[in-house]
């Protein structure tokens, strides 16, 4: 075991390596040479003129989402941090390299090489999303090795199916509730409905979050919903439609808190509130406007988008999640279905019916700048929507069959998975430091008497056979 | 109480879906018909010069700033962690909504309708802003019912107030100093003041930071002091006017800065720096060029204005404060008044003294880019110094009287308020999960002896009862 | 000692307000009348290319590195979180007051005048930078005012050097990995040299991490590593220079990350991964590219730098480290040396070569874009090369004096250093709480019963003779 996780971050960087130097070039925004090349006007406002300007603010706050976002929101587990922050970093830095290749791959080679920049970065990092969707679903569950194999067959796949979405079936889905969240849901349900543990609740007691922990997984809950509208904006076309899609995204998740504060209250016996819902539910609104947020859905549309995804994301939790549970075996961590999955499959509605419902009359010369179709002069509001609905389709039946293919490789029992005893536990992959702990106790009124109640050492016996105390010692 | 917040959420969100259905519309960078039609020159130069280009970065700092900057600032107290960030999401996401309306009413309908884009969003997130600020007076004394009526009134009269500043006084004011600070500060002193509660000592030991729970405030007041310069610069006219602000408020900031760290260890009896400073009155500096820092307040200026702003903010903080409770009854949990009152009030001072000294000499024909008096010839620095100064005065007078009115409404005991005894305690509001607590002691050197010290279940008793031992068990 | 932080706080601002009255200039896209003065074209498209759009952005991502980055970074020890985050405020608010004169005083005045403006933000940024990474090396052992006079000095040197390097050797550097990373580190590894403390192991069950301060060390890690494409391009030469940087950046922090994880599971007995490894290695891939980002590197060559950087830092850790303390009684508390002095000489290595390797052929007109002597026709790569290599060779040397040099004057017994016995604790500076604490036992099996075990009052002893108890009592 010791040597897996070493070998195989060492090999895939190599490859990744040997890949990049045969196949990647700058494109001509990166390349020195090109870019001058190109230049037509006087050399300060072409300079300006570079997507860079455009698109890396953009970029900036998809790469926060993904890092603080993903990463810190997964925290919430009480034993858990390290790995949740730190597999999350591990996976997303490698996802992002495989991404780059085989999107630019799938998405037009320029004489046999892939052209990157800043649109191939915020590419590449809406593809490590999607892995970093499936492993919340299977969270605490996995070792590294097996989230690495896992982001190999995912990122792959997910170009395969953001292939045949974008170019040919012509969808839309600029902030990805096809390609991103529907994709990343339907595979990590499947990935963790093949690796079913039915001894799992050996490992229940760490299975939720303590005080501190809810806090730091709001940091990632904050980060993803101010920065969801650059988001679902950040690969649109230029102008009017990449505002729209902001502002959009915008309302959609405004009117999703509101609706998750009141059905989290409302479906408590006593009116609480449940941080899991305000950590998770919250951002569904985002999620479900990922279609149709470049489209003229109007703040009265996404609000009313938003409002439905927050509800139907707070009722998943509550109710959905235990029966896919005890019925249909899927054990899922952060509860993903409700987050991406419903909110994703929405969204795809969403974005089928707002298509179909598009017009000259209410788009006027901008049409074009959002269906690529009406360009070339094959406009048909009707069949678009029922296009985007097939790219549906397709995303679940590629998603469930590439999750049921990916969760049987994963169960080979060579990946050194955590045993249902200890899962949801970071000290499996990690060091975690504990120190000598004393209780003191007071002697005559002013001075502290040593009094050694548990000298615990770095035992394997700590934080196992023992949990609850071994988190006293943790605290100290 | 169970059904109150659930009802008050979807209440309000169907009324502000109902509304924004019927009064908002894209304005001309976001709708795709408008935007095409505006057209003059090619298509890509065009796109490069939609103001989202211009101000979503901006917009985006200051979303940061309201939600993780307001929000984590107050996680200070230490069982108040859920709430403070919880409620601040929530009273965000619904005033940014209404702030729309309200801020589209006042300040120009087009043929009947509200149009939205960027700055809109910024302009919503602004007025939100100030409901955050009176949050952080009333904090951990109020219901989430209460905050939603709050936010009600309060941002419908910030609309007013800002309406009258701005269209009707002409007023400069693009931090907010006034309209933002010194309005959400007096509004919210005069609110705590009218809920002033004679018997809130029961609660005092929750009323206190613990060691993590400052460390988490200061994620807060860290991103507000970074995005600042983005917070006065965000609304300002394009090109020198918004860098220059921005400018002006990074030296305020690093000067008040030093001044807080000073006197912060002046005023202790031991010369030790006290966090409740650092995390607050290193802020003042900020609000403090509000007015003027898009003016030529000079970096000198600045300095000068930021060093004041900290020394009479650690001061207050230290010496009014206590006398404020005391002796007028004004239950401050915050520090709002020495956070943003004082120094709103001194923003806006200074803002009438640059006003009143500018002269065409020094801003050449940028003279109308700042006043846009200027533009029209009417041109009087003395005027203009004044009608600061009125405006001053006319957000004093509407802060403490919508303040006093609010506060009696909020008064009825009709919000499920939290009673004297459960102050500061997120157990109100929010499922906090305990656990099955041991101590173990070791027994034969070797292992460790099961021996349950307390088992504490979850029940009313728990965090109320006996709060210290329970700090303990969530600690856990 | 009471008096000493905030009389040279005061001072030293009381002079930076002095000398930027007397020598600080709004520069011309900042200044009201000079913006206006050279306006060619109409109004609006200027203020469109005012450079606060090209570089603000930029800025405002370096300025979380610096604020959040650094700050939280240092939060890993377990009971100096208030020190890590606040002096790291503190002395980054001196230091870039005082680097805007330093910097402004060494590269140029205007008429006798420093100009700013968004550029001049961005390098006292860096240079303060420089000042953070040399807190690194003395975290926990200095005292405030030490950690002031130590960036007086350094900041002189930084600009002296900088001058030198920019200026007179005309070498490239637009990441800092000679200017920031290599003179930082050499520079506060000498003064830590000088400050040896041979009993520092009376502190040393401080000088570690707890559970949740490798949480909060991980935001300012995460925070590093998501803007490090920002801080290596923010000061190169707009357009594919800028663009290209970031990109080399993003593909050089993935390899590294990767490498990170790798070495650190490999050098471990049991093949776990390390906390102290990912929070620093995998930020090393950032500082191996500062100087060659901006070449034409090429990703390929980007991500083998990267990897390179993840392997010697990981390998530093674990195997330097304790050698530099043992016989070179350098005591590094953040390993400095590892994250920014090896990679920062890494990067100073590849981009002597890079340089000597650039050529018309690869960069066509580009080539003047990134390397200035080409505009004057003197070009020569091998030359361009040398210089490089000499730049680093003056870097060492001005660190290694200046931190010499340094380290004597903070020597002097005047600073109110903390004692050995003292180090990586905040109680010495900071006001820390502490509570009433109390243990109940359950009696009769549904209530609690009072048994305070221990009630400590905020007394000298505290944190002090006993720790670890008092460990326990701030948790509470």
């Amino acid at each position: 075991m010791r040597l897996r996780l070493p070998l195989l971050c060492i090999i895939l960087e190599v490859i990744l390596i040997i890949l990049f130097g045969a196949l990647v070039e700058y494109n001509d925004d990166t390349h020195a040479k090109l870019w001058n090349a190109n230049k037509s006007h006087s050399a300060t406002r072409d300079d300006y003129e570079n997507e860079f300007y455009y698109r890396y603010p953009s970029f900036q706050d998809v790469h926060v989402m993904i890092f603080v976002g993903f990463g810190f929101l997964m925290t919430f587990l009480q034993r858990y941090g390290f790995s949740s922050v730190g597999f999350n970093f591990l996976i997303a830095a490698f996802s992002l390299q495989w991404a780059t290749l085989m999107q630019g791959f799938f998405h037009g080679m320029h004489h046999g090489k892939i052209h990157v920049g800043v649109t191939s970065m915020i590419n590449a990092d809406f593809c490590t999303g999607s892995v970093l969707i499936s492993f919340g679903a299977v969270l605490g569950k996995t070792s590294p090795v097996q989230l690495l194999v896992m982001a190999i067959f995912e990122v792959t796949l997910f170009a395969v199916n953001e292939f045949i979405l974008l170019s040919m079936l012509g969808a839309n889905d600029a902030g990805g509730s096809m390609t991103i969240h529907t994709f990343g849901a339907y595979f990590g349900l499947m990935v963790t409905r093949v690796l079913y543990r039915p001894n799992l609740d050996k490992s229940k007691h760490r299975n939720s979050s303590v005080y501190h922990s809810d806090l730091f997984a709001m940091i990632g809950t904050i980060y993803l919903w101010m920065f969801w509208p650059s988001f679902n904006s950040a690969i649109t076309n230029y102008g009017d439609p990449q505002h729209r899609t902001a502002l959009n995204t915008y309302y959609s998740l405004a009117a999703c808190t509101l609706a998750t504060f009141a059905f989290s209250a409302l479906v408590n016996p006593e009116g609480k509130l449940d941080m899991v819902h305000i950590q998770n539910a919250a951002l569904a609104g985002g999620v479900a406007v990922g279609t149709a947020g470049e489209m003229m859905l109007t703040p009265f549309g996404s609000m009313i988008v938003g409002f439905l995804a927050g509800t139907i994301s707070v009722l998943g939790y509550k109710y959905l999640t235990p029966v896919l549970e005890s019925k249909l075996k899927i054990q899922d961590t952060c509860g993903i279905h409700n987050l991406h999955g419903m909110p994703g499959v929405l969204g795809a509605v969403v974005g089928a019916v707002t298509s179909a419902l598009a017009s000259p009359g209410v788009y006027g010369d901008g049409l074009q700048r959002v269906f690529a179709d009406a360009e070339t002069g094959k406009w048909n509001p009707q069949s678009r929507g029922g296009f985007q609905a097939i790219s549906l389709a397709v995303t679940l039946g590629m998603a469930l069959f590439g999750g049921l293919v990916t969760g049987f490789i994963l169960k080979l029992p060579i990946y050194g998975a955590p045993p249902d005893t200890h899962c949801f536990e970071d000290g499996l992959y990690w060091e975690v430091k504990t120190f000598q702990y004393h209780f003191y106790k007071r002697v005559a009124g002013h001075r502290w008497d040593k009094s050694p109640l548990a000298t615990p050492s770095r035992s394997p016996l700590l934080g196992q056979a023992h949990p609850h105390a071994c988190l006293t010692l943790w605290e100290v």
